[in-house]
């Protein structure tokens, strides 16, 4: 994936049910809530969208950790409200991966946040960095 | 500890700090997070007064699940109000143990929550429960 | 509803879908975590089942706070489990509803905890119980 | 505050406790989790530090709410690893201020996450942003 500038990869989006423990003295979901939205949604795309559930990253003795994450909140989300996570990778790089994601709001999707983020796969045993192997990769090239 | 009848435990207290996150639209404590109270002091209560910490019983290859919960909430905490919670082992038996607590508020110790509970450890190998050693049972009798 | 002890009460289910954050260093669902499952199932059945959303209670100045859970774990839940909460009131009395509870996992539908809850109608302003009103009651009796 | 930029500000340090449930799969702290140890933080700063409580924004009809965070994960939070949230404000404009952070790891407080995030104070009535009032602009630059 060394010469990727051009390369245009697809969007997906997750459903997320907003849960009354999400709710916070504000009465909107609360702040770091979003991150474990954006996680559900990444872990349901990996499954269904990318052809490589985490499960099997675990069996092949990898894990996924967060190294950045720039969220931009913009829109409080209240109880009942549909939610709706999308997310797209940018590209990846030795051990990590870079995402871009919205989180919408209601039928009509307004954004109530927008972000980036890297996800690195680190070697469940010693914790270290792994460089992502090819086929993985290839699953994450749609 | 077949005949432990007379037995009597000591209790002790741990002070829990009530954090931002733990407070939901009712502007009180979750009542969720009164059972991650709980384990916090059983966390610290093994290290400090049992003299075998959680991370022990996992290099041992056990590990402690909950089986039973019984908790009645009495008042509501809010942010800045000062917790304790106050647990007492009431008895042992096999891969169990039994333990009363209460979740106080206040300079004054105001019962929040009182109940209790059944802790079983189970083997991490396994997930199946393991008898208490007899020189964990030996710490438990203080 | 004093004369009521042969009333039989519907039972009620509700899906529930296992976030990445519910997941403890046991591998399995966080013991609290059940908590919040169930009040989620209460908050869908208060408006599927029967009749009036908890967004209602709060515009009628009333709110809802747990009085008593006692839950008995039985099974693990893991990631990528299928999680339904079944849920049946058992009789009200005063400001309270009793309510029983089956957390079930799979297709299979095993149980993985269950147990039984009060929970108390209260006041907003005052944070005292009220009587539900025969209103709710009445909607109650399915 | 508009000429601003030769301003030094403080910093200031919060202990945070690690509680078990802040524990994920990978056994260390869940990265939602360290947002809520900064906005635990926060609240400590603001009752300890600049002289005004979130208590004391609320009776005034205000509140704060996250508008960005910028966050890198460097390494590794584990139960019993002592945390330190160093935060210290850069500057305020018009309803937001802006602040840098770090999470510290250890007595010897390694760099376990850093960033930088903006608050926004709100109106509780409608949601609206709020210019921050002189006296509080005073209070934060310390």
């Amino acid at each position: 994936m060394e010469n990727e500038e051009k390369k245009i990869y697809s969007a997906f989006e997750t459903n997320i049910y907003v849960r009354p423990d999400d709710i916070d003295m504000n009465n909107h979901v609360h702040y770091s809530k979003y991150l474990d939205y954006l996680l559900t949604a990444r872990y349901e795309q990996m499954k269904n969208n990318y052809g490589m559930s985490m499960e099997e990253f675990l069996e092949r003795g990898y894990t996924w950790v967060a190294s950045n994450i720039n969220i931009t909140y913009k829109r409080a989300i209240q109880l009942g409200d549909k939610v709706t996570v999308r997310a797209q990778i940018t590209g990846a790089k030795g051990a990590q991966v870079f995402l871009n994601f919205w989180i919408l709001k209601g039928e009509n999707k307004k954004v109530a946040a927008e972000g980036n983020s890297i996800f690195t796969m680190i070697s469940i045993k010693n914790g270290r960095p792994v460089r992502i192997p090819p086929d993985v990769l290839e699953k994450y090239s749609v």
